[in-house]
């Protein structure tokens, strides 16, 4: 490609947001033309994120500021909140319908109308890109991806809990029922949204666990869940905040299905994802932490045998902000214009 | 009682200790007279934790420069590495029948001594003693400990996953089998020994498990959970390290007994626990936080509805220095010296 | 006293209100009657601070909703922002000339009413009880204190500023000119406001200055650094912000008078402080970490040579929360309701 | 150059050593030829440090297996402690004199052998070494390094304090004397021993100065200070220890020359960085946060005006593990070998 790709990131100002700059200002292929942020608009990136400070980029506008029909934008990241989200993309792609978005909402990630509104309160508002959209998992469905003009990109928790199950639900290593996702995340997974519950002071030295029985994300495991073996799936799944930036590890009970072994696991892991650039199986008995993929768009993925007899557990890290976020969506971006998969991706964890 | 019980802390330069000897100091019915730690020996408590700076404490000594047989000492909490504890107990009590011991070690949590040898690698040297030994869970087992002479203070894991479920196994509202117990602890449980791994820049910033199927302390859970069914029992426990000091959150999975409801389970610990001086339970469908437990001596409690039919989900948080280790051993030792049970234990919470 | 003495705390849903609440609740002398939190207004202060919950507490009402001319009310805890507080205090004291008042705003703090509007950018709204109050800090004030009916409880940062220079001022120790208050604080001290700044995300994993050159509370250090001295005392004084809960260290260089040893400092500071239970001046050449002072009411002070001739550094660490809010707060409640000054401030630092 | 430098890495266990190793992973112009480290000697890399799992690397061996006559290695980058290091690095140069070699430690920083002995209590091993050491500063010093065998990585603690310094020293715009440097740095910079001290519940929630009046770095400052003015400076400089994993802010308290203003400063500091690719001197009035560097080569710097009059306060912030020392080691490798200096530096801070 002679010239560069030209990116807008709307919600600029948030975490997901800022990371994508991060990310795609080292991406030798793209180029930075457009950055919203609808409370701080007309300030510079520079005063949301000093980190940025050194370096060359447009200033924040509104998105009512930006005349879709004529920008010059090949793919725009939307990092924007779930609800209004789908409104936003569905004015843009009416006015460019060859523009290619990568949205970081939970909007388009459920396929199903009916659990769309179920877990989310309202009819979808936008029931045809509904339908459009590819549930952005690279590593369950790549082939999709490279076709789709409107890529859901998953959820932080959700990424963590489908990699390590789908390849042993669709081998049938494991029974459907009666699976536990216990997962912990960092604070970041909440967003820079000035909430007292996220106060240093409120979070740092504690611990504990919220959304017990009914977190949204669970609908994106019952999907991906259901379609790996046929019929719905109805997985425990607790998620917990923990004193740390960024991460999330978790440590998912299953059990086996008669005859099968955690060899069997593991050999099922190693075999779906053996051969991929973002995901690495750990030897048997090992299993990760999530400092040692801080800042990177691995994720890490460990099986132990558990004491009682048929039971296994699995056990990813992954941090939030790029596998679980803004790294997956880069790597969408990628495949969908036509990069290679791991460009600008390559950053190593940064540990300690 | 005219005059104050004397006691002796062994092992006072670890994290349990100066944990005792932070409540003993404001304990108006105890004097301390014995500090030891053998590695520390012969320096002031205040080099050692300069938090006592202002106050007047007994030098630490060497275990052996204490002339048992004639010093005046009532009881003796023993904080000291296990497996080296059984013996050096053994030599007190053989010297001094008369002496209370509560023993904050594991070695004789086991009453079993075929358990104790698997768990611990070799036969217990003090069996005896072991069948003396009363478990010191308040809640569960206060009239032995009213009689006993050596206590053997429960682990801090144990007593979060032990205190919400044994009520639930004796009132047959849950079956005893299929339990996950997911525990998340601050890094004081692991002492104060110098290892690479508890290094600040290993810990911070991350979160990860560890003795994934075949940690030591659940061997007190099989315990636990066998006497309140009455035949063996087998959960499953993982413990996890949090980037904070203080704290254990153990997220407890559970099934309940056909045509029991959530409601029995909250109803069962509230029968168990509602008079209780250290353990709340929160309304049904509130969860604690291990931050509002901090530097007390008190359990919380919550019970949710899971997902899945027939599943329910019961958190517990407590201070492991405090209810989780010291805080648990100064309530054993007022029941055996007969003060009442909460003296010097009634310090609320520190948040944040 | 027979009875307890009944106190009001205005403001109980802030960390300064919440720590009044965990010393009262455990001191003998009082029962805390009325508690107000405008915003929060008809919750119970169990839902607002968790770790309330095992105990009794009157719920949250409004400051509207007192009836101050009939309330049994000996003694309030003023816990509010600066600025309104002048006002809600004059109105108090208006109705009910008796009740004597500890403020922990910084509205009563400075005598001198240009100093005030100079800081603050408008003129006091109740000159007269501007003039009445006096300034908490107990170990250089305690006979004003005796006979107060309005205390201004003095800042965090300045009690660990204030109370090491102060007598090397007075004693003609060290030179009033040049001094250099470098201060670093934990979170709380921001109070519990939903902030960006102040989120986990934004304070944990970093270090910064904030105010720089120009933070008001300096102006405390002005007027009690030239009442010691006689006339005018500019320092410099910056705060920083620390990824800690609580704790205030400040370190203090100082240059020495001709003739002047930093022996005579270490003299002149155990001269003053010797016989205080809340100050510990360590010996010569050690220095204090805040960590050691944690929960409890305690400032420890160390003092060092520095390399270059005739400079020394003085170093303070302070729990911000506790004597440098709630628990001088306290001392100073002791002091003017008649009460030995230690009562329920005894607790011991929690560490780890 | 058509083939990569081959590179050795003498303690590569360490956090120098990994960072050494993140760097040049991703680093187009290098392969990682030999990784020492003698108490690890024979494990993976991935075993020490699992964020290295998925990559290709050496596993780790003694330095004495290495055959330096026949190695084919062009640099080598030498992360061991103080001390050993000097004999080391004279048994690689004596047995192949055409190595480069960049040293982390503390060795050669000192170009005068009685400041060395008296900062180190012992005389310097490789005195001529000693001598042909370059200082590697790379702002000040980059001709020299141009031509350097053997360059001395700069510490942590000196670079923030010599880069804002240095330049206003030179342009004679404040004085020599009186200049006062607090600095705080995050946990890392101590390094990856098993000491209580460093341990997660010795530092987490709290903050404390050491080494105060006579830290072994200050050494350097003198050094290079006395450089720029022409005659011995002695400053103050007090090092703090902030419970974060990586970052070093330093607030640097100066005096202005007659007739100089902060403007002056902000010029000089201006003129000497403003083409500089990892030094940013922020707009007058802006101080920077250590989270804004993490992870990256950056040093923020900031001026502001302070009360007293003709005082100012210089704030700078940077990565200890990165400008601090593997990025500027990386930096001087990269002048070294003539590579663009830039190369493999180009990583975007890390927030959150």
């Amino acid at each position: 490609m002679a010239s560069k790709a030209k990116i807008a990131i709307l919600g600029a100002s948030g975490y997901t947001g800022s990371e994508l700059v991060r990310l795609l200002l080292r991406h030798p292929r793209v180029a930075i033309s457009v950055l919203t942020a609808d409370r701080k608009a007309g300030q510079s990136m520079a005063s949301v994120f000093p980190q940025f400070a050194p370096f060359d980029l447009p200033d924040l506008v509104s998105i009512e500021s930006v005349d879709w029909a004529k920008a010059d934008i090949d793919l725009v990241f939307c990092a924007l909140p779930h609800g209004t989200t789908q409104t936003v993309i569905a004015d843009i792609l009416a006015k460019r319908p060859d523009i290619k978005i990568v949205d970081l909402s939970a909007d388009f990630r459920l396929a199903d109308g009916e659990a769309y509104a179920y877990w989310y309160g309202h009819a979808h508002q936008a029931p045809e890109l509904q339908a459009e959209a590819v549930y952005g998992m690279v590593e369950l469905h790549r082939k999709d991806i490279k076709k789709a003009r409107l890529v859901a990109n998953p959820g932080c928790y959700t990424t963590g809990a489908i990699l390590p199950v789908v390849p042993l639900l669709k081998k049938k290593v494991i029974q459907p029922d009666g699976i536990v996702v216990d997962s912990k995340s960092g604070v970041s997974g909440a967003g820079r949204g000035a909430k007292e519950a996220n106060l240093f002071t409120e979070v740092s030295e504690g611990f504990h666990a919220y959304g017990v029985g009914h977190h949204r994300h669970v609908a994106e495991l019952d999907q991906e869940y259901a379609k790996a073996v046929g019929r719905a799936v109805v997985p425990s799944f607790t998620p917990h905040l923990v004193p740390m930036n960024r991460g999330i590890l978790s440590t998912i009970y299953v059990t086996l299905r008669k005859g099968k072994t955690v060899e069997d696991i593991h050999a099922a892991l190693v075999a779906a994802y053996g051969k991929e650039p973002f995901v690495h199986v750990l030897p048997l008995g090992q299993y990760p932490q999530t400092r040692h993929v801080r800042g990177s768009n691995m994720v890490m993925i460990g099986v132990v045998k558990d004491r009682p007899e048929g039971r296994a557990i699995v056990i990813s890290a992954l941090d939030n902000l790029v596998k679980g976020a803004s790294g997956q969506a880069v790597q969408n971006m990628n495949i969908v214009l036509g990069f290679p998969e791991t460009t600008g991706l390559e950053q190593i964890a940064l540990f300690p």
